[in-house]
């Protein structure tokens, strides 16, 4: 797959990460398709695809009809250079955090620059996974009442693609990344340097592993990165890796 | 009734003008309650009032139970002093239109003079009537494309009450990084790297250490870092470095 957005692409893609009720799957569809967002995708959806209630209340969207369902996070979005998740509450996780109308202004000028973009949205119940907002550059919260804060999915679908669809033309003075590695390219980095510091004995105890390397994840994850930083980190891996033993070894 | 909002009335209220189905009421409650937008008026429901599919959509929100019905426009905005009616498609009135978040911005400044003001939102197949757009001050209407243009009740709603609440002027946009890492202590973790690279033979040929710094220093610069983060990946580096060495010296 190419990692360059076409041309023609030129909104957000967005995913709903293991969504319950097809109603709401189907009221996203209109949503969307009410603002003009064509691309939905859609991962591993409980009740199967396609879904009669989501048919019924996407009212004839044409995003249903173009939306594409995948069996899990990663081939979602693999093709993807910067991700956004909504929460609604903070999990404790080092990321920059924006409102609907910063992340959108933000998301143009990625576009603007050729990135593919997806939002992440969580199922109805549970939110987005951990592993999730992990590998996402920025979070968005909506601005919801402490006290009342659980939002209906297809309505933080609603809010976030009219703030798209109203925000400025005009880019902010926001120059992105160029060739900005994908999803898939920085979990083949993630899962290197976790192998290299798995058999150094690096995660004790072993029951830590997941949260040491969500924290590790984070400060890539947060500032994205090149294709070929990359390839260089991976070079850094490498060579911290079999170095130190390789000098020795042709010391002796 | 009083022509002036009492001084603890700091929210427009939202009038949905005959609504014919529960669930777009229950669920306009509902997100109504999400932004800590207290007051709804119904004017002359279809299906009468209390309704129960209105209460299995609104899951509990506070607003529901709050809601008045009125039996017509005239009683539902007697004490308002400025409206604006929600709208798709002009309708050749000569009246302001506005953005979502213009409007926003100017119930602001409304209700901060001691107005109330009211937003109305029409049927879902007809929308307002146009008595309604008549006697209101201003038109707020969405970007909706204009192929796909019918936007479920309480979407048009819920956008609204998120564009309300987002225009708070006093959240920031962006939550910044807590206990940032100065940048002595960046120069630390720099430095660390640098000469465990350079140990292992990373830099050839040598003249070219500097630039391959910089593009690793690049990364970490980017997103910033946490002075936890700095910790973390100090201690990446030092393990990478002797942890192979020394499982080789265990081995042997």
């Amino acid at each position: 797959m190419s990692n360059q957005a076409p041309s023609s692409v030129m909104n957000p893609v967005f995913i709903l990460v293991e969504p319950q009720m097809g109603e709401n799957i189907g009221a996203a569809c209109r949503v969307m398709g009410n603002f003009a967002l064509p691309e939905l995708r859609i991962v591993n959806p409980r009740d199967g695809w396609p879904n009669p209630k989501a048919e019924t209340m996407a009212t004839d969207s044409p995003v249903l009809k173009q939306a594409q369902v995948f069996a899990t996070l990663e081939e979602a979005t693999a093709d993807c250079q910067t991700l956004y998740a909504t929460t609604a509450q903070p999990r404790n996780m080092v990321k920059p955090v924006h409102t609907a109308r910063g992340a959108m202004s933000e998301i143009r000028g990625h576009i603007e620059g050729g990135q593919r973009v997806g939002v992440l949205f969580g199922a109805e119940k549970s939110g987005l996974p951990n592993t999730a907002i992990t590998i996402s550059n920025a979070i968005i919260t909506l601005p919801v009442d402490r006290k009342f804060s659980s939002l209906n999915l297809s309505m933080a679908v609603g809010v976030l693609a009219h703030e798209w669809r109203a925000g400025d033309p005009a880019p902010g003075d926001f120059k992105p990344l160029e060739d900005r590695a994908s999803v898939q390219e920085l979990q083949g980095l993630y899962t290197h340097l976790e192998e290299e510091l798995d058999r150094a004995g690096f995660f004790y105890p072993p029951e830590k592993t997941p949260l040491m390397m969500q924290n590790l994840i984070n400060i890539f994850a947060r500032g994205g990165l090149t294709q070929q930083e990359v390839r260089t980190f991976r070079g850094v891996i490498k060579t911290l890796a079999i170095g130190r033993g390789k000098a020795r070894i042709e010391r002796e």
